[in-house]
């Protein structure tokens, strides 16, 4: 495997951002040495980083379109870096591959690249290793934001409310009934929504949705309860919202009386996979937020709000394990669930048990 | 398989270099976020970025010593930011595991968090899948260089000597008869060389040896013809000189008549993995040169030099590739080398043609 000579065919017709800054090869060097080189960060600016491995058989399956693979291989650390509010800038690739085959590499740097140029991002550089079994691809993405203004996870306030990007639950309903439906296949990274929401200052907090509504929205609790220390934040998630942005499939299953919209609406909360966004922001924020969806042509549904435990309906007092969600029934009465019934749901991912 | 849980138990003990550097975690967060955010690059440095995937049964054996597998995984990257004379920053790390194996993950993070402390680096972000079959480490390291002061491959100039730092051989030799040699175990990467190299200028070309002196040998030479343009550039490297710099093993299986010195020294000039640097510098540059071998406590040994290729010694025209290396055995004349006896031998990897 020449593995030098793969990435000039393959990957070095990715778009260097770094190039065309009159920089010289000396300041800003690709693929090619023993390591790469960039371009100065603009000052004021700081790195965002973020790394994901695929795995064959586990996030993807082996007859994939292997465009669509290259393409859903950057987008996955891409929506990481949406939710980050960063702008992308540079990545590495690590091919994991049983043997060269011509015709499948060009489909997937076809897809990478598009979706590199789309964003403006270099790929840096990589490494090209041959395996036996399993194939996996790593992708290793950096982006940049202004100094102290990421999005982070942990800044969810009482009084926030809410908000989820895009439809969610094709990927899950899709995987059963349709597996090649196009949303799994081509995920769109909000990078737009993310850069927007850390612009115009409207979001305490966000997280991409990678395992699940219901799972990211236990990450927001936690890392914000950590923060507020002995103050218990409760999220109030309501289930008639949230059928306001069901994919399309999921909903059309609903019309069709396949499943009822409460079922739906649970899927929905599950399912992972789905590069959208879950971010809380203040009340006051509300009709930015509906003219930032506007001009982005970008459903953006409020489906819950945070509040202090204490302040809780239920008038429960505030436990050790004072962040917590409740959900609520489409009649507007709270659901018991049980924690697996909001478990994050991996489409390629078998659950625990079935692993061998 | 937690993945949060994991990082936070193993790696999260990793010394974070950005921390205590009075930034706020909105400036510098590591771990436990959708990205890691980086603390600002001090102005005038600019980011150099490498990726190693190491691969079971390829790169490593299956019953390694998981705390050498730890330091070697992170020694691999560090080896390239040392020629190119970067001081290590950050590394993110990819597990691909059958599953978690507490003991084995104790140990590995044991081995990889050592050698992050002692170079000051931080874990700034990872992913951990599960595979059913090889399991692979895959580390991206980022470090600093002044800007435009990198080290890099291309300038190679005619009069430069060659030197290779350390000792060259024993990992090809050990994996035949020692398996489990330090050297092979416990590389350490030469990153005081190559960040000395870079402050002194003293080289004008570097590169690490990771598929044999030979190899790199040539990709030095092809880099630097590329940027020379229509001045060919011909290495001469003396086996005699060589000679000077074959590891303790390989030399004492010289001295006890397991091979020849001859033999021995080409086995030297194909070892990969040797974690060690090749790098050209000035004539001039000799008396320094010598002093930093003193002061690093480094074997540095020339072992040829680089002319222009129409002022070769067999008086050959210069030919469309003329990038070339000569070499000289140990009575001082040409030897007369396939291609085949010079490529780069890898210890894990298996000649392409007993691949399955």
């Amino acid at each position: 495997m020449d593995e030098f000579g793969l990435i000039q065919v393959y990957f070095a017709g990715a778009p260097a951002a770094q190039q065309g800054c009159g920089l010289d090869h000396r300041q800003a060097l690709g693929i090619g040495d023993d390591a790469a080189v960039l371009a100065p960060i603009p000052q004021g600016q700081q790195l965002v980083v973020t790394t994901d491995s695929l795995v064959e058989n586990r996030h993807y399956l082996a007859d994939v379109d292997p465009t669509a693979l290259g393409h859903k291989a950057l987008a996955v650390s891409l929506s990481d870096l949406a939710a980050m509010g960063a702008k992308p800038w540079a990545f590495t690739l690590n091919l994991h591959l049983r043997g060269i085959r011509k015709p499948w590499l060009e489909a997937f740097s076809k897809g990478l690249n598009a979706l590199a140029l789309e964003h403006g991002m270099s790929l840096v550089g990589g490494d090209t290793v041959s395996v036996q079994a399993e194939e996996a691809v790593v992708v290793t993405a950096m982006g940049l934001v202004p100094l102290g203004q990421a999005l982070l996870r942990d800044g969810l306030q009482p009084g926030d409310e809410l908000w989820v990007s895009g439809s969610l639950g094709d990927g899950v309903y899709a995987l059963k009934h349709k597996p090649r439906a196009k949303k799994l296949l081509w995920p769109q990274p909000r990078l737009a929504l993310g850069q927007a929401l850390r612009e115009q200052q409207l979001a305490h907090a966000a997280i991409d949705i990678s395992d699940g509504l219901a799972s990211e929205l236990g990450h927001l609790l936690e890392r914000s309860q950590a923060r507020a220390r002995g103050t218990g934040l409760t999220a109030h998630v309501h289930l008639q919202s949230l059928s306001q942005c069901l994919g399309p499939e999921l909903q059309a299953a609903v019309n069709r009386n396949e499943l009822d919209l409460q079922q739906a609406c649970l899927l929905a909360a599950r399912s992972g996979d789905e590069y959208e966004l879950l971010f809380a922001a203040p009340l006051a924020a509300r009709p930015a937020i509906e003219a930032l969806a506007l001009q982005l042509d970008l459903r953006l549904t409020p489906i819950g709000r945070v509040d202090l435990t204490n302040a809780c309906p239920t008038g429960q007092p505030a436990s050790n394990d004072m962040a917590q969600s409740r959900w609520y029934g489409l009649d507007g009465h709270p659901l018991s669930l049980s924690q697996d019934a909001l478990a994050g749901f991996n489409h390629f991912q078998p659950p625990a048990g079935q692993e061998t």
